[in-house]
Parts: C-alpha cells; structure tokens; sequence
C-alpha cells in the first residue's frame, strides 16, 4: 500500500571536519521519502522553489516517488546550512532561509486523500493537522516533530498528538515535552497526550518503541563511519513507514520489524552525504543489512 | 560450576540529591559476588579491616559465599564516598581512604585454585595477573577495569588483557584505551590485545559484547526510578559470570544469555541503596524480568 509523506524539500549545506557540501537534496519529506520507496509506492508532498535542480526531481521520480503533490513556487528552495563538529553529536545550525517554505500551505491532489499510511514528517504541527484534515481516514498516522514546535506550538502540536497513531520524538524532545528525565515516565506521559504508539529516537542508542504490547527495544546498527547523520531520523521513520505500508498481518509485530527496517536504512543515510548513500541502495542492501542486526540481536 | 571473585571489598557512603547513606557494603568485589551467588556458589577473595560490621559479613553467608579468601586485617577498611547529581549520570568523589586495602595482596586458600570460572573485578591489573597466576587452568577468565588503570598502569593492563577469555570496559574507557571514538573500531583494536571476547558498557543504553560469532546488541533494562547506580557494572559482571558458570552448552548462546542476565540484576541493584535491592532478590524476581526484557526484545 501507499505512503503519503508531507515534510520540508530542502537543499543543505553541509559542512564536516573534512569535507563540505553545498546544496544536497535535504529536508525531512525528502529523506522519508526516498527511504520509504524502497518498500512502497510514496506521494510526495511539499514545496521547492524555481531553484530546485531537475537532477533532484529525476533523483525522485527514478524512486517511484509520485510528486503530484510537490508544489512549484515562485521564489528560492528552503536552504539550511549546518556544521557538524568531529565527534558527529554536535551540529550547530549555520543559516536558515527558508524561501517559499515559509508560505507553504500543503494542499494534497485529490488522488492522494485515500493514501492509507500517512507520514507526517517534521513540519510545523498547524500543517501537520491540515494534512490530516484533507485525509479519507487513512489506516496508520505517524507524526514527527522537533523542539521548536514543542516550544514554539506546543498547543497544535498536542493537538495533533491526539489525532495520530504513532508520535515520534527524540529523547531530549521527550524530555522537553514532558519535564520528564526517565524515559519510562516521559513515555507513560506522551500515552495520556493520546497517541496508542509512541517511537523515541535515541540517535546511535537505537529507539523505543512503546505500544499496548509494552515497549520495543531497538539497537541502532552498529557503523563503522558516520560521513553525515543529517536527515537519519526521517530516513528511520521513512523506512519504517515504507515497511509498514508494505506488510501484512498484526500491527504491533509488523510495527517492530518496521522498526528494524527503519534503523537499518538510516544506518546506510549517516554513510553519505545528503542522500548520496540511500539513493544509490538495492532493497538487497537493505535485507543484508537486516539479517546481520538481527543476528546481532539474537540469544 | 563455581566463580571465583576478587576485588574490592568496601564500605560505600552514597549521597544523592534526596539521601545520604554512610557505610554501606560496597565495592566491586561485593556487587559481583551477591549478583553471582543467584546462579553459582562464589569464591570470595578481598580484604577488610577491623571495622567491617558482621552484619555484612552475615549476608555475604546468606548468600552462601564462600569467605576463606576474605583476609582480615589490622587497620581500617576501604571506605569510598560519592555524590550523585540529580540526573544520576553525574558521579563526584568525594572521599578515598584506602585503608587495609592500600597493601592488599590477593592469596588464594588451596580450594580456590581450581575454580573453573574467575572473575578479576575492578582491581590494578597487577593484582589481577598476581590472581591469575595462582590459578589451575580456569575454563573461562573475566576481568573488569576503570580509566585509572588505563592511564596508570597501562603495560600491567595489556598484559592481562592478553591472558583473559573475556575483557570488560565501559565506553568512555574503549575510548580512553584506543584512541578510537567508534566502537566497533574502538572493539577492532581492543582485540589485537588479546581477547577473544570483549565487553563494552553502556550504563543506561545497555551492553555489547563482541566475540567470534560478532557482536551482540544488548538492550539495559528500562527502569522507572534510578535511586543509586553504584555497583551497576561489577553486579551486571557478576550476573554474567554466575550465569555462565551455571549453563551448559554453547559458550556463544551461554554468553549472550548471561549479558542479559546481568543486565538484569545490575538493573535491580540501581533500585536500592549499595547492595539493599541486590540482597533482599529472589531468583524469581530475576526470572520475571528476564521475561519481560525477552519480550522487549522479540520482533
């Protein structure tokens, strides 16, 4: 089945302690998006500005992406430029010039409101609900978010909490929403906020899931080299999201092995600049990958 | 089968933001001999002054260790104080004296010498090797360490590290050892010293350990309240060693399973006060929560 996924299509600058790249094709719709087409088809939404290279639109569409739902504006492209320090956990935001991302208004074509899995990737939560209110009661919602919203939209974004199926946060967003340092208790908070699952990234700690059946302990895949992490927790929700659409059977089993599905893809993200490293995947990447972390879980 | 222990043997005074307790049991040796006697009878091997209380000397006998290698002597017993911050992460020393400990040669009572299993907890290395070389060909020989041996005795370390079946370290010591801020080049090296498995921990994000078969990720045991974590790591290292002494079969599966089961006793030992949750245990209580992390763990 289908995977809607509205979020930000950006161009990142990204600068290392080794190497820098200007303009990658960036933003949280646009890593979901590709890491989700490796296991469903994917309608995209969002908006690029006159700027947006045509190599980047052929890079989508070559992933079966449907861009029916990515609006051209006149104007530039969202634009973030970042900079990573050595040790990869610190990443200090150079410039931020948003272009028509800042009147972006997600209207979806009419072929998409029966989308049955819907991916709401980190955009402000006021859009989030707009998304949800033009959807024909899809199967399976998930929501990412950051601490801007909590801080800036705290209102929407509990709004928006208690519409979704899945909320998904890091675990210092965990804390921030809730004043909780426990992640158990956090967990036990964001429940009440309405969401029946809620999915922590703890970054290379891996991510918690939490659902009726108790909680998911997911490890992240163990990499040798992390080129550029920008973009691995949307690249996680995409693969997972993608799975998801693409199994059948219980929800909660198919949730965890989402999970998996997530993690390892977003393992291959942080191997590359950008979506240098995903873009260039085989889904047999992907289920060799799969096999060895699960090995590496088994006892 | 039987474990042999030799470590520390203290008296922990542990202040929180919300308690103080003067002169509780502590030490490495201490931690890891309760965490083993749940799976195997424990050969103790340590020091204590004149002032060790009997109650402690009692519990240890509760728990059927055996304490002809527990040397008594004139002066005052190894006593160690510590705060904690409020997020529990955060460790300050505040008192060293080192007592009977100061001169502490560890001999081993003629019955020890054939214990099959032997865990060298946390001691200078040298004491370890002095250990070692008073053993009958052990079946399988664990040793833990801290940073302060790495940075002051660093030979004596690689020397052990080159006659044990199982090396232990916690993450920021791989670092402090290797150079390497990755952990699976940080593992790469830590074997060229000689181990043919190495453990890495993780406190709260849990465990790896690395061995022929690969790695194994192993999840720590989600817990609501932190009241005090001293003695997570040598009663998580006891845990293994009792349960690897008491399987049969695989050395890998055995392995795997006892990472899991000293994850759980170290996460009962963070609920209590030095050893207070450790010592009122039952097996079942471990049982119970191995299930549940079993069930964490599942996809």
């Amino acid at each position: 089945m289908s995977v809607l996924i509205v979020g930000s299509t950006a161009l990142d600058s990204i600068k290392t302690a080794t190497a820098e790249n200007p303009r990658l094709l960036g933003g949280s719709a646009s890593h979901a998006a590709l890491a989700a087409s490796f296991f469903s088809p994917v309608n995209l939404v969002g908006v690029v500005g006159e700027d947006f290279p045509p190599a980047y639109r052929r890079l989508y569409q070559r992933h079966g992406i449907n861009l029916d739902g990515l609006q051209t504006k006149p104007g530039r492209t969202f634009h973030w430029a970042g900079e990573y320090e050595r040790d990869m956990n610190q990443r200090r935001t150079l410039k931020t010039e948003l272009g028509v991302f800042a009147d972006f208004c997600p209207e979806l074509p009419a072929a998409y409101r029966n989308t049955p899995y819907v991916l709401l990737a980190n955009i402000a939560p006021a859009l989030q609900l707009h998304v949800l209110a033009q959807m024909n009661r899809p199967r399976f919602v998930a929501a990412d978010t950051m601490d801007l919203w909590i801080n800036a939209a705290r209102k929407d974004l509990l709004r928006l909490a208690r519409r979704v199926d899945a909320f998904v946060l890091n675990d210092s967003e965990s804390r921030l929403l809730t004043g909780e340092d426990n992640l158990v208790l956090a967990l036990r908070k964001i429940h009440r906020f309405g969401p029946r699952y809620v999915i922590v990234k703890k970054g290379s700690h891996g991510a918690v899931l939490s659902g009726p059946e108790g909680l998911f302990l997911a490890p992240a895949y163990p990499l040798r080299r992390v080129v550029d992490p920008t973009g691995a927790g949307d690249s996680f929700l995409g693969g997972l999201m993608g799975f998801l659409a693409s199994s059948r059977g219980l929800l909660e089993t198919n949730l965890r092995r989402a999970v998996l599905h997530g993690t390892v893809v977003a393992s291959f993200c942080c191997e590359g600049f950008g979506v240098k490293r995903t873009a260039a995947l085989k889904l047999a990447d992907i289920g060799r990958r799969y096999g060895e972390l699960e090995r590496m879980m088994q006892f």
